[in-house]
């Protein structure tokens, strides 16, 4: 492709309503302008980096068995009301009416969907397992929009979805899938993680997210130092540091502290240790509990997990955290003087503050902490649940190892759905014995749109886009300086163009007149992974510039060598 | 694909609310199954096709030199609103609302999406001519959806736009469109055409459809006998059959025909020729005109031509025939003894029947009819307009020849669109020598999945689909008889199958446990090609059978010469 013939549309400035790296490069780059909020028109370059992500999937999908298949946008609402989600799906779904005025959503997933098409074809055990998948336009409705593609309304999503007689079934295709996807990641070049996510109501490993690791990830993700483990910080489990408490060795003191409002202050004025400091936070309770809130404790220097804790019985969900006018009436004091002790609501505890002892909290009176405090010694230990979030150096879940913390964006998720779906829209086959059996399901999402920004937010530098090769919108990018002023530099750049060209590599020709350093910080922009520089005075010595963008090398090559060893450069890649 | 992994969802009976043939083998062949009113699930087998002719479709507009982009689905109100769309569209454009109660459509096409891109994109001259193309999901929420995927509210459109600084760059690039549309018709292996479509108010051979020739098309096309002169039927113009009328041999008389309330009733009661004959029908005039109704005079052997006749300055645009109530007050008789002599509105007379001699007409009083009506001597000859269908003998307007009549589907669409859009959404650019210039613009689109259907409806059989090479989900079929009772079938049936998978041809291997009859049906109906039927009695003599589903030829194979011979047929296809 000539530039010439071509649209490049990049721009020297930085958009000023992009904030993550990889919008503004995006914009940057050429690659999409912004139609609407959340709403994208994809660029031919950012196209072409878009296709290769599908072919990729395409081909490890089509390999793990599933067939592909293409189903509607719109889709009728009496699906969706068999399955329940017309009234529980939030405003992220786009109902709409036809000129009829029948119900209709824009399609965010496909379960009622391709649910309903099951039900109808599939009659017998003997037509399964099956795997089904579509990569396909989809929108959800988002209240703010964001990042770009990363969080836009429209986009593009693969997903796939298994039909199975049996639990066992929906496991053996459930780690195939697995195994396609890490693939996938592999195949792009990318740097990902599996890593275990929430499982709902059906336990197990059921579920999997797929991050891409980048410092701007909206994600924190906990790894073991010694294992595979990587579980989502949402769902990572956090054990206690140690099995039980030290044995007191303070009094328990009530003391005067008008100025300690938040744990900070009351560790920078009373010197204590931030890990033997507890907070307390007030939120509604469920109606299992005869109380209208319920404490929830934790050390000073951890984080209440707001997921963990809407999961408990006693707690609301979702999780609700009361006003300072209900804390003080409840409570008879304000938010930064609370604690356990003569706590006049349900407490519960996390784990590592249950294994705390000579810790301090506020004693529920304005401007009063207790310090020294031991349970049993003190006060009844309350009820223990895991309800924060791990830390650096937590034990890892999986028994090995300490839990490290990286930050990753989700690009995949795999989830065994179970019944929930083939329940509800009465989705079952005969079995081989004659009896009618509800369907066990999977399903299977890789956000197609979104992987294009989360591989450049892993790859790129203060001069651009570094794109991995099987992602690169063009694999080599030919610049000819002043090529318009000479007679040899377009001689031999055209017979390289057509040379590469003849072997299948997709090559961008900057044929523009432009000065030297426009075209190359274009195409160090874009991010094209191998660059041949054309001049008159190498040419004098029969020789051109080759570069690497990944590397940053450069190095001079014979001018009938170039082809071959860029070639080899890609082959190698 | 073995049979086994995967989807057959053939269907042995015709589904009952199936109208037209290709949507009748289109479920039956397991290619698409119906949703909801208008919108279709896209099976594997249907998918398959769907990709083939999207591919051929980007290689020749790559070819063509148009750039591939991808614009939203969801489109915001503001720019269908400048373009004065939002108002004049009809209930076919599908008006939603998002979350913050902000108004948006589902694209049906994307002149003010892609004229908004290149209005901020596009600001010299020296980025012109461009020429952009998409492939993507559209919605037009049809009254009354039907014939399957042949008028379906979702479905998959190929749509491009060009950009000129002038008419001449515009006709060039319509030049080249319409060439690589020839190129795509002919890759498809399908019988098409180009015909001359409305102009609208741009005139010239601005606009062209392309048709696939099939006898249940819904159009009617005009073709010379003696040049590639075709035209839609209701484009078509129709030119007297001579230069002027034949003198009067007959006296003006006024005669009783109390039975006579059609054109067919006269003619068969008074034995006159029906070219003899003029039919009156009265319809809404337009604001121009002083009068409510206009009378416009055809020949009793011609059918009105609405488009041509609403497009005249006296009639009301849409056309609106009088209704009973309306003739008996202003011609003071009813619809079946209307005629032009003491005609109380204005009238206007077809070119045709502006040359007839001697015919009979009502006489706008009840039960009575002229005959031997000449114009001039009986009456003044009114205004003469084209307001009529060609009919087969026609002289063909292209001055050769004359006209046949075929009937085609609508698969292709090309237009100048002149300034329209770029005009009510200030789109230009900077010429050379620095004035503001509004693009010239152009638009191309292609119904993707409209032709899968209309593909099926040239080529079937009573047996099922007969694919072309180029369209076929699958190449070759392998059908095995008996598979499961023998040792030597199997091992065969594999071995070829591996060979030509290994050469890159699509095979579908039918491994199921049916009888053969019923593979044999499958195939037929899926419409393979190329299909190699694997017996016990031939394999006795060491041969394979070779089935054309072309043209049912069979042919007894040495089973080593098996893979070459169908490797053979299907290169020479």
């Amino acid at each position: 492709m000539r530039t010439s013939q071509y649209i490049i549309a990049t721009l020297k400035e930085t958009p000023s309503d992009a904030e993550v790296i990889s919008h503004q490069l995006m914009l940057r780059a050429g690659m999409i302008r912004r139609l609407a909020s959340g709403l994208y028109t994809w660029l031919p370059t950012g196209l072409k980096v878009v296709r290769k992500v599908e072919q990729i999937v395409r081909e490890e999908m089509d390999k793990a068995g599933a067939l592909e298949m293409l189903m509607p946008v719109v889709q009728p609402a009496d699906l969706w009301e068999e399955s329940g989600r017309w009234q529980e799906y939030g405003p992220e779904l786009l109902r709409i009416k036809d000129r009829h005025n029948r119900d209709f959503a824009l399609g965010p997933t496909h379960e009622e969907v391709v649910t309903e098409f099951v039900r109808k074809e599939i009659n017998s055990y003997k037509q399964l397992p099956l795997s089904l998948y579509q990569i396909q336009t989809k929108f959800r409705d988002e209240v703010r929009p964001r990042f770009g593609v990363m969080r836009s309304r429209e986009f593009v999503m693969k997903d796939a979805y298994s039909f199975h007689l049996s639990q066992e079934s929906l496991q053996q295709t459930y780690d195939k899938m697995y195994q396609a996807y890490c693939n996938i990641f592999e195949r792009l070049g990318l740097d990902f993680r599996p890593v275990i996510a929430d499982t709902g109501s059906i336990g197990g490993d059921a579920s999997h997210e797929f991050h891409v690791l980048a410092e701007s990830g909206e994600d924190d993700i906990a790894f073991s130092t010694e294992s595979s483990f990587a579980a989502n910080i949402e769902k990572a489990e956090a054990l206690a540091p140690k099995d039980t408490a030290d044995a007191a060795t303070q009094e328990l003191t009530l003391t005067d502290t008008p100025n300690a409002k938040t744990i900070n202050d009351l560790v920078e004025q009373f010197s204590v240790n931030i890990e033997k400091t507890v907070k307390t936070l007030i939120v509604k309770a469920s109606d299992d509990v005869d109380a209208e809130y319920i404490a929830l404790v934790v050390r000073g220097d951890h984080e209440l997990n707001e997921i963990k804790a809407e999961k408990l019985d006693e707690v609301a969900s979702p999780l609700e955290m009361a006003s300072e006018e209900a804390i003080r009436d409840v409570m008879g004091a304000s938010a930064g003087s609370l604690g356990p002790i003569n706590c006049p609501i349900p407490v519960i505890v996390d784990r590592a503050a249950a294994v705390a002892s000579d810790f301090s909290a506020g004693a529920n009176v304005d401007g009063k902490h207790y310090f020294g405090i031991n349970w049993s010694r003190d006060l009844e230990l309350p009820t223990v649940a895991d309800i924060r979030n791990v830390v650096e150096g937590d034990p890892s879940p999986c028994g090995e190892g300490t839990i490290t913390i990286k930050r990753g964006i989700e690009v995949g998720h795999i989830f065994q759905l179970g019944t929930k779906y083939s329940k509800a829209m009465n989705a079952g086959v005969l079995t081989e014995t004659g009896k009618h059996q509800v369907l066990e399901m999977g399903c299977y999402g890789i956000g197609i749109t979104r992987i294009v920004a989360a591989a450049i937010e892993q790859n790129h530098d203060k001069f651009g886009i570094k794109w991995p090769n099987a992602l690169a919108p063009f694999q080599v990018a030919i610049v000819p300086m002043n090529m318009h002023k000479s007679h040899r530099i377009p001689d031999i750049a055209n017979a390289i163009y057509d040379k590469l060209v003849a072997k299948g590599i997709e090559v961008l020709f900057d044929d523009r007149k432009e000065r030297p350093s426009v075209m190359f910080n274009d195409m160090e922009l874009m991010g094209i992974p191998h660059q041949i520089v054309i001049g008159e005075r190498n040419l004098d010595n029969n020789q051109v510039e080759y570069k690497s963008r990944t590397t940053g090398d450069k190095e001079l090559l014979d001018v009938d060598d170039a082809v071959d060893f860029v070639l080899n450069q890609i082959k190698n890649a």
